[in-house]
């Protein structure tokens, strides 16, 4: 490469809700936050795999503003990694074009030959030397200023996917590398059968290689009312008069836009302006500049429970059974479970997923159709796609036990060090058991200690605060009282977190 | 009839566990509990079709000594006729023979002339007259001194009940009612077939009427050691030394056998060495002297998931959901959820169970298997077989919320009323928080009240009992803590449910 490193960007786009993981992906728990496949969970994984062949700090997270805090919180494990890490977040998703469009104005401020890797936070890829040699070589189109995609040997006749069709006569300087004829539409099943026996068409594996520069021009041309918003934000972002520090303007603060600012107001107006169109779509089907590299890695977009058939280790029955299951007979069938049992018998091409809170049955051929009983939910004004019954936070987890008539009970837990912030509930009034740790408990003016096996009550109305000031992970049980107990009733007045 | 009403008595069996109704059947909620079809339990419902044919204090129920507590707690909603009924409790279950000759015997001590109508608890059967006509009309057949059972004219070729051929040519007297020529096994699908177009093919129901007399005159005949073994535990029980309310000396009292009790020894002894035989393989497919009333009435004997098909209404793809569920495109399927979310997708022929730590997913035809499940996890020494999260009891129920490493948490809820047992934990200390209701603790020597939002604490090794003295339900949340909170930790000191 002639490129130095430091040239190199990763834009990871983590801005999807993967309803098809439903019940197991939720929206504040999306596909990219599950660890479904391999020791970690997808995005983090994405991260691990670039990490390296790019600067921490060129590695770049392009979110919605309302997952922004989340997917934050979400890479904490990965310690001084994630606070390399910059986000960009987009006032809400308008597919990849913008977001891609945004990532570039961004990078291509440190130089136009910057050349960006973007990559989805929610697929399956191994981590090997295959990914970063293939990597290496797509870099070395994108300094020919070309437009580099990988590309999939497909292994069935997939209707689920678009295909990439090459053009084996063209001669590319770049040996391994082929020229793009044309992106083609997901085909039936006939035309598939026909693109598998061919050799030449290839499944799009959704990761993207080139300079910042030539996908700017390349918008330019093909989707130009989307340039010149993009060169207004640009302007309104990095403009004379405000030099300082312009990166970090809306990356890596999590402090919410003030509504007052006027600034953001025209940058989030502008955004939500946007078409919302894919790049794919807007500018690779369009292109003429587009080369591809042959993928030798492993690759699974996990579009939905059955692609798990693709990446996870299935027992001689042809099952993938995870977590608390009891199987009499079935085949070919995937069985997720958590603490609860899941009995099964006799299925054949199924999907079960079981949470603390909902279940999906479905044939292995129906699961896509998990996306319509996400929107049902929606509409009618259901919790079950939205949290988990326990719910990440950065200090910790709460699970909600149950929920009844004028209470509910929570098991709180607060990693060593963690305080929750100092808040008031005008409602409800709640009494805190302690079942492991030692709790330091603000209350009103007072300060003091509760031992495992102690008790203590917060009236409404009061000022109070939880902290976990021990080595030991603590554990309370929460009993709220009061007419209303919902998540809401919360005045924040200082929280180390960020969140007053 | 020229029998007196008070001549007659309802034997109702209720020993079985139903493990084909597993997960919302358990061993401490057998089917006969549930309230699968129709507007109560299938026990209470047995027990008001009978009531009113035969006087309250006529009507029996045989149970195991396990199950006895727990029946008779279930049946309080029955008010006054809950406590008419009697109680013969077998020390342990031994098939239906034992149990219907141990019913003889008690019912024989009123008169040889007694009559006696046996009937399953857990089979469906809409109260109507039918069922009372076709009752007079077997009494007739039993005054004759004939074994008269009931068949149910085929629906279709079931291969999983046993048949009764009845012979058309012979002459009874009673009109309307069949001499049965014999009884079938279960047929293979061919032969089923062949019943099914015959017309002289029953289905066994379950239910027979004859005199004592009579039916323990066959069971010397036919089972010659069972009777041996009657006789004796009928000299044991009402020996001419025991002459004082020989009838109650096991039914209707619920205090646990002292060991040192040789009479109930011997006769626990004489018993459990009993040879455990059907009557209906063991009389009725030996006897010549059984007549059949064809039922005019509903029937189904609720085998397993499946047979709700033909009791329960369908909407119009076949489905039948129940509980919280969300469905796309299924059909011929049946769902039963609580309070959790099952969503199902495009199921054709499936059976999906939900309850609160267990779900089952099956096709309708491995609908049978569930009791492969249960031993599965009975030998695995699981608790999904046993007990439900909720468990009823006779002062209310408690539900488990969580139990962790050291802690258990519990919402106990207490009828009006409703008094505890004074107890004492070993190795663990509970904090209470009433959420609904007042509670009134006793402590030691203290006793006080507890006001909704307000809560208390019982440290280890302290004598304590919970009441609910008022006339709104009492709901308290439990936090229980110690390194070991198990249900055996309890020595009762008193307890007016007569659980010292």
């Amino acid at each position: 490469m002639t490129q130095s490193l430091n040239n190199i960007h990763a834009v990871i786009l983590a801005g999807g809700s993967g309803t098809r993981f439903w019940p197991l992906s939720r929206e504040t728990c999306p596909k990219q936050m599950l660890q479904i496949v391999g020791e970690d969970s997808l995005i983090r994984q994405t991260i691990k795999r670039i990490n390296g062949f790019v600067p921490p700090q060129n590695i770049w997270i392009v979110t919605t503003e309302d997952k922004a805090q989340d997917t934050r919180f979400h890479l904490e494990p990965l310690g001084a990694l994630a606070k390399s890490i910059q986000f960009i977040k987009e006032p809400l998703g308008r597919n990849t074009a913008p977001a891609i469009g945004l990532a570039a104005i961004y990078i291509n401020q440190f130089s136009s030959d910057s050349i960006m890797i973007v990559m989805p936070s929610d697929h399956a890829i191994p981590t090997s030397q295959k990914f970063l040699s293939d990597l290496k070589l797509s870099i070395k189109g994108a300094e020919e200023d070309y437009l580099v995609t990988f590309g999939i040997r497909p292994s069935r006749p997939e209707t689920g996917y678009g295909y990439i069709k090459v053009d084996c006569t063209s001669q590319i300087k770049l040996k391994g590398v082929l020229k793009v004829e044309c992106f083609v539409e997901k085909p039936n099943v006939e035309t598939a059968k026909t693109y598998l026996s061919d050799g030449n068409y290839f499944w799009n594996s959704g990761i993207f290689v080139w300079k910042t520069s030539k996908i700017l021009s390349e918008i330019k041309t093909h989707l130009p009312s989307l340039y010149d918003s993009l060169k207004k934000i640009e302007s309104l972002l990095f403009s004379p008069d405000k030099p300082a520090d312009p990166i970090t303007h809306l990356a890596n603060d999590l402090i919410t836009y003030k509504p007052n600012d006027s600034i953001t107001q025209l940058l989030n107006d502008l955004y939500s302006r946007l078409e919302p169109v894919s790049i794919d779509y807007g500018v690779m089907e369009k292109s003429t500049n587009v080369l591809m590299v042959p993928a030798t890695f492993q690759w699974s977009d996990l579009g939905s429970w059955t692609a798990l058939d693709e990446v996870v280790d299935k027992d001689k029955e042809g099952n993938i059974l995870k977590g608390n299951t009891i199987d009499i007979g079935s085949h070919d069938s995937i069985v997720f479970s958590g603490q609860r049992l899941v009995a099964t018998i006799g299925l054949k091409d199924m999907v079960v997923v079981d949470t603390p809170d909902a279940t999906l049955v479905a044939p292995k051929e129906r699961a896509q159709d998990v996306k319509r009983i996400v929107e049902t939910l929606k509409q009618n004004g259901r919790e079950e796609h939205l949290l988990h019954k326990t719910v990440e936070r950065p200090w910790g987890s709460y699970t909600v036990l149950e929920k009844g008539n004028g209470y509910k009970i929570k098991r709180i837990v607060l990693k060593s060090g963690a305080k929750l912030s100092l808040q008031r509930h005008r409602r409800r009034s709640e009494h805190w058991v302690v079942v492991s740790g030692v709790a330091k408990v603000t209350r009103e003016s007072e300060t003091y200690l509760v031992q495992n096996n102690e008790s203590t009550y917060i009236p409404i109305n009061t000022k109070h605060r939880l902290e976990n000031p021990g080595e030991e992970l603590l554990q309370i049980i929460e009993v709220q009282n009061g007419d209303y107990v919902e998540e809401d009733d919360i005045e924040r007045f200082d929280d180390i977190y960020g969140r007053t």
